[in-house]
């Protein structure tokens, strides 16, 4: 029900960002901006803002508003990942006719980050402004951590689930925590930190980690099992940036030797990037083939469940019913 | 009486962000901030802030910390400053044993905005986190304008004045007006929006906004008159990075022609950045020992004397005097 309004929700924050922040010179972030939102997806995390909203008090006002700032802030961390290095990463290679690539990239996300911000703590009580900033934080740790995991075939599971927390299971956490804590601050008048420690706030934060986990063990799993159609980019592409994903971690554990010898080629610091793709394809394939694609829908599947688990102590709602419909679509792999 | 205390605290804060937010991993975080601080300098910014809250309120608690997290936020839009593209600027190239280079100052300058952010959040009343959040959109702002008219030579002066008032004044005006506005806050238990429009709130932001635009236009003459020994970086290297700078939109004014040819030829886009080096050196020279000198530093010693008047309206007191000190350094030019 939540589905078909959120995108032109998304939208409409959108323009009233550009309309009231961009002049008309400062199209181009505005441009940034919208070629980033992932307009045809499922806009999963204003989803889960709302949904948790509504699963906290059906009495509480419907917000878009807050949801889409969530996706901005999700939007403004992607045109951050954007920015390339010299050093390989061909698919990022800023065209030589945009002169200003990297660092205009770099200042269109700050500026995303700032307006969001100063919209968050106008129209926002205190905790809603710290659970952002910390989040912003958390995420930052964890993109620093993967990049400096990058290549390190020793990975351990450990580490790998320390990492994607941060880096992805923070957001939709964060999300859910949020929707939850504006519904009961308007409902209830309340305000403080000590709203994070009800009951409600905790059960759908725990929601919200567990599902971006499983999301991001999807994502990592559908980078080997899926194609460029489904994707929009080429399958492989996170092995190629070097990213040690969860179906590598598990087929090195079970001391696949073609697998290791092969990420060892892929792996291999390349400058141009260009000489390993052969062993990156090689490296997507033996996964695709490998019993760790099971072994990584179980650890999906497990995430999913501790997920719906989370949503026991919540008041049956359709909300509730929503939230819990989404793990479902966790154990879809559209190949 | 500041001066030589405000460098131990901003250290004292660096340590305590490394402390509690970077682990032993993220130690490459902390590395990047401290190189960044600039530890022999005059710390203009935190000093501001102290000032503003002293000449405020006598009775105001002295606060080093918020001081110091302008310092940071000023150090992080610097880190992001510092992010290269893959065209022109020889200065910030990436050393090829970087790897991560531009995408780990990224996430370095967000690291420390959304810790700074957290903090103020969980520390300060508003209106200081909005403060905040609109300042940094406004530098971005100007940042971005900047990055359009790189190599504009039809850049006009109302332009500049307008990207240089949003990419530097505005954290001087800020850091005053947040200073005051916490003074008052701890004085008089007020809070809210309407804190900014006190007079004395006023007064102050206004001597920032005065004092930082002085402080960039001798940023830009010391560019064309100073060395690098003073400058810790080759004269011309805003000219280099094709930055249309006061001086050189007095000189076009005056109908400089021999400058214009020059700058026409320094500013030529060239993507490997070597060959007009040349004719940057020929630019600075020309522009050293044109009149537009002498009309830059008229310039600055207006917006220097605007700053003393937004002054006058303060009870005289030692920390106003010492306000009023710090425009008499914009007069001075190190060469």
């Amino acid at each position: 029900m939540i589905t078909s309004s959120t995108t032109s929700v998304i939208r409409d924050v959108v323009e009233q960002f550009v309309r009231e922040e961009l002049s008309a010179e400062n199209a181009q972030i505005a441009g940034a901006v919208w070629s980033m939102l992932d307009a045809g997806g499922k806009e999963l995390r204003p989803r889960m803002t709302l949904l948790a909203a509504m699963a906290t008090s059906a009495a509480a006002p419907h917000d878009p508003t807050l949801a889409s700032y969530m996706e901005l802030i999700h939007v403004a961390t992607l045109i951050h990942d954007d920015v390339v290095d010299n050093a390989g990463v061909r698919r990022g290679r800023v065209s030589t006719n945009n002169e200003h690539g990297n660092r205009f990239s770099v200042l269109a996300g700050d500026y995303l980050f700032s307006w969001v911000f100063k919209k968050v703590t106008l129209g926002y009580d205190n905790p809603v402004p710290t659970v952002l900033s910390s989040m912003l934080s958390e995420i930052c740790n964890g993109e620093v951590r993967q990049l400096r995991a990058a290549g390190d075939l020793g990975l351990g599971r450990d580490q790998y689930f320390e990492i994607i927390g941060k880096k992805t299971a923070e957001l939709f956490a964060s999300c859910a925590q949020i929707g939850s804590i504006v519904a009961l601050q308007r409902t209830t008048g309340l305000t403080g930190p000590k709203l994070s420690e009800y009951p409600t706030v905790r059960a759908l934060r725990a929601y919200g980690w567990a599902f971006g986990t499983a999301f991001q063990v999807r994502d990592d799993l559908l980078d080997v099992v899926s194609n460029q159609e489904v994707l929009g980019k080429p399958a492989g592409s996170d092995l190629r940036e070097r990213k040690v994903t969860l179906p590598l971690i598990i087929a090195l554990e079970r001391g696949d030797r073609a697998v290791l010898a092969t990420a060892r080629r892929a792996f291999a610091t390349d400058l141009d990037g260009a000489a390993t793709d052969g062993a990156v394809d090689e490296l997507v394939e033996r996964l695709r083939t490998s019993p760790a694609v099971e072994e990584t829908k179980r650890v999906i599947a497990t995430y999913a469940a501790q997920a719906r688990a989370a949503l026991c102590d919540l008041a049956p709602s359709p909300a509730v019913a929503e939230l819990e419909a989404l793990t479902h679509s966790l154990g879809e792999y559209p190949v």
